[in-house]
This record gives structure tokens, sequence and C-alpha cells, in this order.
């Protein structure tokens, strides 16, 4: 069975870990493609940052920070607390070794090599079997529209902390932009499309923005993960972006957010309430527990989709028989 | 008495520093003005790498390293090491804590601030009290004529670590460049100006390239001290330099090199052997023990630099009484 996921950061890595986890168990690791958020991404003391990118591939690589989700694992600050003292800005602190992996990527690109072509070079050089695909080759990034004004992603996110009030969000460039290759192979190869517990707005919206990604999508089963569990969620502002937009946040948002590309849904046991009205729309739903503890926590929701998967699929077939 | 400097690296900043202390000693510390060379500025990894004016800086604040002579004291490599894991290239290691300069370089570079101004501010940040000048604002990159071409210099000095065999030097741009602000105002301002004992051809000379600089440099009387001893450099290719373009190496050809801007020379006790034939040229020399082992070493060369400035001061006088 041949998986593709749609990731933003610290969940979504943590479940495309687990995806890729569950189906090395059944040898079959090279089957995941994960198509990653690129909204994020900025420069930064004129270095290319990805931080969506980069989580993903540290997660799946091993090297990340179980602390934090992201960054990498026993960093240190000596290049960061270095450019302060000269009066560089101290809002996103990057680590020595995570800089390594801006300052090489950031020459290769100066080289005109691709961003999906590096990141497949630093996933070799990392040692993660399954493919990591940035969503396009083109910067795409994501304006938050705020009652402050627009702002660039990071200046919402790290530098203001998610404290400007949202009311909506801009792609730009969106309509422009190529999916980069291999994403469109991997989500027409996919037996079912995996949207990763990241948030809707911010991490799964900006892949569906870039052309032929929506056209791809629908021709497939898509099952979604929610991230929000008991109206919160474990990390991140997607709870307050809905709350902040006159939505309800609960999974059930979740799930109408995506609701016509959707086959499956699965939502946290505390939220089994929305089982009954999800089934009227016709959506399969599984309700587990979908906070991920640890490598274990990982890999039991891994398995956990990867058989949902199948049911997905056993149930299309039974339809169609 | 007013000091201006010109200086490249290691040793250059070594004697930087002694003039330094020196001053500081008569409470002057503000009278010395240290003008670097810039022809060995380059990018490496999308960021801008000035490794002279580095040197001279770490050199004066005394946070360099006392075994290199170039970078940080207690130095990291965990970023290089990263990055070389993603093959990146290895030739040329930056330290984490050097890094920090490189990155909040860079991105002021980006916002439009000058050179100038960018190490004035990390000078003050370093809390070094004189002022180091990089010779211009514009890049004047040095270009090293070689048996196998033209070669960048830091491609000729680090990554074939001086091998091929030179034939002579371009700076690249220095006939459109322009003098840093202060640069000419240290120059006319100066009592005397003191040749530190940096390499005459890729540290002293693309100084001498930018307009304007010998024109004030030939209204003041100039005191050089001789990188070469016994016809060897303490660091460095200048002697390999000399003898690859047919000129012995020596103290004698190194004051040749400036004879017509030389008001006094210094050279090692060991090359007293050229003294007399200096005296010829109606330039006043002094023989001492150039070798600076040490703090101690830099603040007695510096003082005995200091006396000697002096004196060519006092000559000076009686000769137009």
């Amino acid at each position: 069975m041949k998986i593709a996921a749609l990731a933003g950061g610290v969940g979504g890595a943590r479940l495309a870990h687990g995806l890729s986890m569950g189906l090395a168990l059944s040898g079959s690791a090279a089957d995941l493609s994960v198509i990653v958020n690129i909204g994020d991404d900025f420069e930064h003391y004129g270095l290319r940052i990805c931080p969506d990118l980069d989580t993903v591939c540290y997660t799946l690589a091993g090297i990340g920070s179980p602390q934090t989700g992201w960054g990498r694992q026993d960093e240190s600050y000596r290049a960061a607390e270095a450019a302060e003292k000269l009066g560089g800005p101290a809002w996103f602190r990057l680590g020595d070794a995570d800089l390594g992996t801006h300052l090489e990527r950031t020459r290769r690109l100066r080289e005109g090599h691709p961003l999906s072509q590096i990141t497949a070079d630093f996933c070799a050089a990392w040692g993660i079997s399954c493919r990591v695909l940035p969503v396009s080759d083109q910067p795409v990034p994501t304006m938050v529209l705020t009652e402050d004004g627009e702002l660039p992603f990071q200046e919402y996110f790290v530098h203001r902390q998610c404290q400007p009030v949202v009311k909506g969000f801009r792609f730009e460039g969106a309509a422009q932009s190529q999916p980069a290759p291999g994403v469109l192979e991997a989500l027409n190869e996919a037996d079912v499309v995996v949207f990763c517990p990241s948030n809707p707005w911010v991490s799964i919206d900006p892949i569906l923005a870039v052309p032929g990604v929506r056209g791809a999508l629908s021709r497939k089963p898509v099952a979604a993960v929610s991230p929000i569990i008991s109206g919160k969620t474990v990390k991140g502002p997607a709870a307050k972006m809905y709350a902040e937009l006159g939505i309800a946040p609960s999974a059930l948002a979740v799930a109408r957010h995506y609701r016509d590309l959707l086959a499956g849904f699965i939502l946290d046991r505390m939220d089994e309430c929305y089982i009954e009205e999800l089934s009227r729309w016709g959506i399969i739903v599984n309700a587990t527990q979908t906070i991920m503890a640890g490598a274990e926590g990982r890999i039991r929701l891994g398995c956990e989709v990867l058989e949902f998967c199948k049911a997905i699929l056993n149930a299309q077939k039974e339809s169609t028989a």
C-alpha cells in the first residue's frame, strides 16, 4: 500500500515518523512520500530557513529534539549568542547544528539547485528511507491577515507569538507556483492520502493551494487525522485561529474544513460525540488515542492510520463490487 | 601621537594589538586607526566572510584563538560538521561563534549598511577602543595569477594551500573603489603610518591599490615592519611569493617593495646585515626581535614601534629645523 502524507511541523512530522516506522515493519518504508508545507519558509541572516521541512526530516532521521519537537537534539547556540551580542535579532534562534542545514541548503540554492533535489540529497545523507518532498520548488510564503495588518508567517508565529487576532490567510505566489517534481507523482501513485494532524489553515491549506494538488487529491481517498482534541491543540495556534475566525474549534470543524476531500477521518476518543454526524456525511470515522507519546506513541498511531487506510480501501472495493 | 596602521591577518593583527596596548599605556588608545585589507574577503555558504577584518578585531578584543592566530578562542565546529555531513565544502571551516559574526554582518549588509559602519558597531560591541577600518566599503577581491591560471585568493590560499606557483596579482575593481569613510581622514590625521608585518603582495598592496591611499601616504612618514626574517616568514606565503616572482626573499626585498614610501624600517636582529644598505637609501632603520611571543611580545614590539615612530618624527623635525 502506497501512502502520500501531507504534513506541517511537529505533529505532522511525528505521524510521518509513525507511518514510516509502520511501513518499515512490513518492509515497505519506501512506500511513503511526505509532502511538506513550505509556507513557513523565510530568509533569516541571509540564510533560507525551511522550518517544516527540517522538522519532518530531523524527526524521520531521529536527530530531532524530543523535547521541543523542532530543532536538533543536544543543540548548542554559540553562533546565535555571538550574533546577538553584535545586535542581531534574537526572536528566531538558530542552533549550531541546525545552522549546518541552512548553510548547505543556502549554498546549494545559490548554485541553482532546486529545493526538492537538495531535500532528497539531505534525506540520503541522513539515512531517511521514505521520500520527503517540499510541495513546491518556488517560495509560496504564507501571509497572515490580522487585526494588526498582514504579517509574514514567522513574524506572526514566532516574533509576535500568535498574539495578533487572525482574519484570514494568503499564500503569496501560489497561483503561479508549480508542484515540485515528484509531488503529483506521489499523489497519483498513492493508494491513500493522509492529512497529518497539522494546522489546517497554515500547514495543510498552503499545500492544497499549489495548483494541481487539489485535482490529484480529488481522485484519491483522503484520510485526515484531527489536530484538534476536545477543542484544543496539543501544540500551535489552530484552535485559536478557528475561534478568531468565528468557528468553534473542534474535530468536527476540522472535518468540515476538508469535507469535500475526505473519505475517512480519525479523531480522538475524547471527540467520539462527533462520530454520528460525520458518519451521516458518508465519511468513515475512527476514534483513537491521537496524542503520540514518545516513539511508541508514533508507531502505534502510525500503524492504526495504516490499518484505517486499508479499511477505507476495502470499503471502497465493497461499494464498487 | 596619532598612528594609522595598515594590516592584513595574523601578524598585522598582533602588532595592531601591541600598538593598541602601547598607546593605552599612555592613555591614548583612541589614537590608533587600523586600516585593514579586504582583498581576502569572499562569499562562503551565502555569507560574507572578511578574514583579515575578523582576525584584527578578534585579536584586538582578546577573543581570538591564541593557537592559530585566526578564528575565536575555545571554538566549536558543530555547524560546519553538520554542513559537511550534507556534502558541504570542508576546505574553509567556519567555527560556531565565528559564524555569529558572519551571520550578523551578512544580515546587515543585506539591509544596506556599509561594511565600515558594521565594523565600527561590532568593535563597539566587542569593547575595542581603537578604530578598525576596512580599506573600502566596496569589494576589491585579490586574484592570484598562477601557473594554473587566475585563482580567487581563498581558492589559492586555503583550498590550494598556496601550492600553485605565483606569477602576479590583480585587485579586482580597485580602480573603481573608494576608501571607506574614515580611511583618508585616519591617514591625513596620522603623525606616522605603520605598515604591520603583513604580506606585502596580498595584505598591504591591496590596501595601497585603493585610489587615494598612496596619495595620502606620500604626505606622511611611513614605518614598515618586515614580515620576512632570515629569508623566511613566521606564517603565510610572502617568502614563497618573492621566490616565485624571481626575487630573493629578504627583509631587504620588503624594504625595496615599499621603497618610495618609506621613512623608517624595522627588521629583525637576524637581518642586521641589511642596515648599512638601507641607511644608504636615507631610511632610518631599527633592528629588534620582531617575533611576538604572547601578549608580552606584542606589547614589547608595539612599544618599540611607537618609540621608533617618535624617533622618525624627531629626525624629521631636526632635518627641517
